[in-house]
């Protein structure tokens, strides 16, 4: 059944010191380092009331992953069976929608400091969620 | 900064009981019925290796979300203070992602019944992700 495609704007974008997809960690935020996230300055009402110490979920759009890929071996491992992308993390999938937890280390002027993030820098962020405590992101 | 607008195209779509926005749970999937997800024929192979009790993250575009809303009173209680919505998991967002966890009861051709998820009937879903025991969606 065809459906509608729906258009995405980034709301701000990541900024870290991991510059390159080789940088990044294999596997979620594994040795990740601090980042920033800017949000962009029309998105900053969005960002009312939030507080260092918050826990929040941050969608990113991973925009260098290979939209044409279903099946991928995880982690990169060849030693790993063929498993299909929706059961994995890779960046490599349909919609590059990444998931990232991180914990609000600051907040001022529409930029946010987190703890960690996998993501590499210039990153496009298009939704931020609180985390919820029951683990059912 | 002015960035790239990207594409989302819709992998499947959400079978529910729910049919109108009104019969939604507040919050997240409290008393929220079971649901099954079609995945379209094109991305099934994404699917591989996919079983029952496996714990899913479901994210989906909540297309009737109004993407000019920046704050909200939480749960749509007024006597709650005006709040972000990137603190809030309302539906109204600039983009209106979803996020669902859910166990697949059972997968076969391309059809995944879950135990619960608050979208209607009708949602288009762009990805598919395992939870992670970690808590960090």
């Amino acid at each position: 059944m065809p459906m509608n495609t729906f258009a995405v704007s980034p709301i701000g974008i990541i900024h870290s010191s991991l510059k390159k997809p080789e940088d990044a960690p294999l596997f979620y935020n594994e040795g990740a380092p601090r980042a920033t996230l800017e949000v962009f300055h029309a998105y900053r009402p969005g960002l009312h009331r939030m507080k260092t110490g918050d826990e929040i979920v941050i969608v990113t759009w991973l925009h260098l992953g290979d939209r044409s890929v279903l099946e991928v071996h995880p982690r990169g491992d060849l030693r790993n069976p063929l498993t299909g992308v929706f059961l994995t993390r890779s960046p490599d999938r349909p919609n590059p929608v990444g998931l990232h937890r991180a914990k609000v280390l600051k907040v001022a002027d529409g930029y946010i400091e987190i703890n960690a993030i996998e993501a590499i820098d210039q990153t496009p962020v298009i939704d931020i969620k609180p985390a919820l405590d029951t683990n059912d992101d």
